[in-house]
């Protein structure tokens, strides 16, 4: 049985690790805190009796072996990354669960047959370096190695500097240690489970995703002496194209969110003559999000003919996981006495891309009023000590 | 009579001062560009016989001797900073025909009564210090020298420590030497002289203008997992905002730009819980935009309630120039056989500061497409030789 409060513990613990006053974690990956977490991570499990190994993007492995040496590991993985905004949970709370796991094992003196494996996965939020679940991309074949050493930050770093910078490039092969199924434990980041006053939710699927970069060319010219309908104000197009993105996000019953937005040159007095921003387009039907693009698309030649240009950058389509891990979840969370309901994830985790080389399932938490990538993220002890004990319940059923 | 092809090559030699390979100029106030153009000036008024004077605030003045030891003098000035964005012309020209016409006085041994003056005032553009025209602002006494120099760039830097690294802190008490008039000529920046075909515009004032800061609040959250309806998105309000504040200035016949906008801790899946922006309103009657800004108040009350702030940081009342400079202008444009009629400016000059403190009027020649603060901004040799011509006419005339 979890030990809810030692969990808790380490939430509090490693919330310190790029905490910020306001009582987030600003803990961009690959960056000096992110390391800082890392060595953490990497000495609590071997204390736990587990090898640590690491791959080439950064993606650390930490095994506790099981009594048959044959059996390929059962993975609880998630990220230790957030958002320059973050909170104390996110993916977190799935890494510390599963440690929390293997530490209330080694305390009861359980060997499982096959090996656990707790997985820090580097990159999921996507905040840093674009895309976001880069690491476990890289692990699952959906992104090169080179292609993700080669993602730039806002400060023009490569992913490849950043991460010889904290010297976690390790030495294990892509790809490896492989492993029969993953869990992940998660908070939802949306409103449901609160609102519906539900325990746990058995996610059987993530929603589609598009990432874009939207350009828009105006003209610069003076703000005082140009009068206002001899203007091609790039500005004044992006903001009409971020209205007008919402507005089908809306209509398909979908999202839209621009989160980055910079004009070149700016100065108070020129009309702003370039601007760039980013696009996140998503919705639970691949098709729909076709439609939504497609509709995005013709706004843009509509308002802005060849002036404005969409590029895509990502797309990761609908996932649906796996029947036998949300058989086992489902038992896990009536075992631990948790109501529960299925629900479809808005946002991406890493058992996305992980669900395509393993069985995969994922365990939401409620967080209070939805929130999340927001410094006042929160969940409570007893919510997160429920989705361990769901977690821990699921790996021991699906065995 | 002036050396249109002189004056011409002094244009095209000093664009090579923070030149840029479309065509423009690169010329921050108090940067290693600027830095090697005010040298270049420098060097240039001492070999044509001038006493140059810098004070505390990099203003530079260039004194020709005139036969009344006793008279002030008649200032001919403009600035040699650019916007990021910049053109060949904007300021320059004012700068560059009054060495001219000194060159011009020197080849025909004509000596004029009272000594001429050229001047280049610090920071007229406001792109990497606001407010604009602070330079001719302080010597008018309408700034401190103490909120000039505290005055910091979009780096962090304060123009204190900008003016010293490029060592023009100069020794001159501010508001000194004094001087009689001031005639200043500038392209003007906008369509009306090319549209109607005349040579010369005899500018009678500058309309109203305020510089704002506009700060909205929102609520970070996940751009996957948080619904439309659920959303405080800060930069959805300020895209509103944008649009809301360039249709009244539609509505009252005035202008309203947004030219510099950021979101804190942008990230691509993270809706956007704060953003600042610039606001330059401007409008020919103070009445009309005090009620512009009035009406931008109410806009932002109704759409955001308490969560957007407006924070005027300049305003600079309409101006009208004196009518003795002006008469001057006129004779002098239809001395020099030059098409003229009179113009108000859209645009901030250095004129207006120093209106306050001496008999100033300006001269606008036309620009192609009424283009300024482009890389592309351009007049012809014609335009600017007429422009000059009429300058020289002018201060002559004035005497
Ligand atoms: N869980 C999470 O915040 N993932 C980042 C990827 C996304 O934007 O959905
Ligand atoms: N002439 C000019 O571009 N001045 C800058 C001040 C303004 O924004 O009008």
């Amino acid at each position: 049985k979890i030990d809810g409060d030692r969990l808790w513990n380490s939430i509090l613990e490693t919330a310190a690790f790029g905490g910020t006053p306001d009582g987030g974690v600003r803990r961009l990956t690959l960056s000096g805190e992110d390391r800082a977490v890392r060595d953490w991570f990497r000495h609590k499990a071997e204390t736990l009796g587990c090898r640590v190994s690491v791959d080439a993007v950064g993606n650390m492995f930490a095994v506790r072996p099981g009594s048959d040496a044959e059996a390929l590991p059962i993975a609880i993985g998630s990220h230790l990354d957030t958002q320059p905004t973050g909170g104390k949970f996110d993916g977190i709370l799935g890494v510390l669960a599963g440690l929390e796991i293997l530490q209330t094992l080694q305390d009861a003196g359980y060997q499982t047959r096959r090996p656990l494996m707790v997985v820090n996965w580097t990159n999921e939020e996507g905040a840093r370096f674009s895309p976001a679940m880069l690491g476990s991309g890289v692990y699952a074949g959906v992104f090169d190695r080179t292609y993700a050493e080669s993602r730039v930050d806002a400060e023009g770093i490569t992913f490849a500097d950043a991460i010889e910078a904290i010297d976690y490039r390790g030495e294990t092969p892509i790809g490896e240690p492989r492993f029969a199924a993953m869990f992940e434990l998660h908070i939802e980041q949306g409103p449901v489970l609160e609102r519906e006053a539900f325990d746990i939710g058995a996610v059987t699927g993530v929603q589609a995703m598009r990432w874009y970069d939207l350009t828009v060319i105006g003209r610069e010219s003076h703000a005082g002496s140009t009068p206002m309908d001899m203007r091609q104000d790039a500005l004044a197009d992006a903001a009409n194209l971020i209205l007008t993105t919402q507005d089908i996000a809306r209509r398909h019953g979908g999202m839209a969110t621009t989160g980055q937005i910079g004009i070149t040159s700016p100065s108070r007095n020129v009309i702003p003559g370039k601007v760039t921003m980013s696009l996140d387009l998503r919705h639970e039907n691949d098709d729909t999000l076709q439609a939504m693009e497609q509709d995005v698309r013709a706004a843009m030649q509509r308002q802005c003919g060849e002036r404005a240009v969409l590029t895509g950058i990502w797309d990761s389509p609908a996932v649906h996981f796996d029947a036998g891990c949300l058989a086992a979840i489902r038992d896990g969370a009536a075992a631990a006495g948790a109501s529960h309901r299925d629900i479809v994830s808005g946002a991406g985790h890493d058992s996305v891309y992980i669900s395509r080389v393993a069985s995969t399932a994922m365990i939401f938490v409620p967080c209070k009023d939805g929130l999340s990538h927001n410094p006042a993220e929160s969940a409570t002890r007893e919510q997160c000590t429920l989705g361990a004990q769901t977690l821990l319940n699921a790996v021991l059923a699906y065995g």
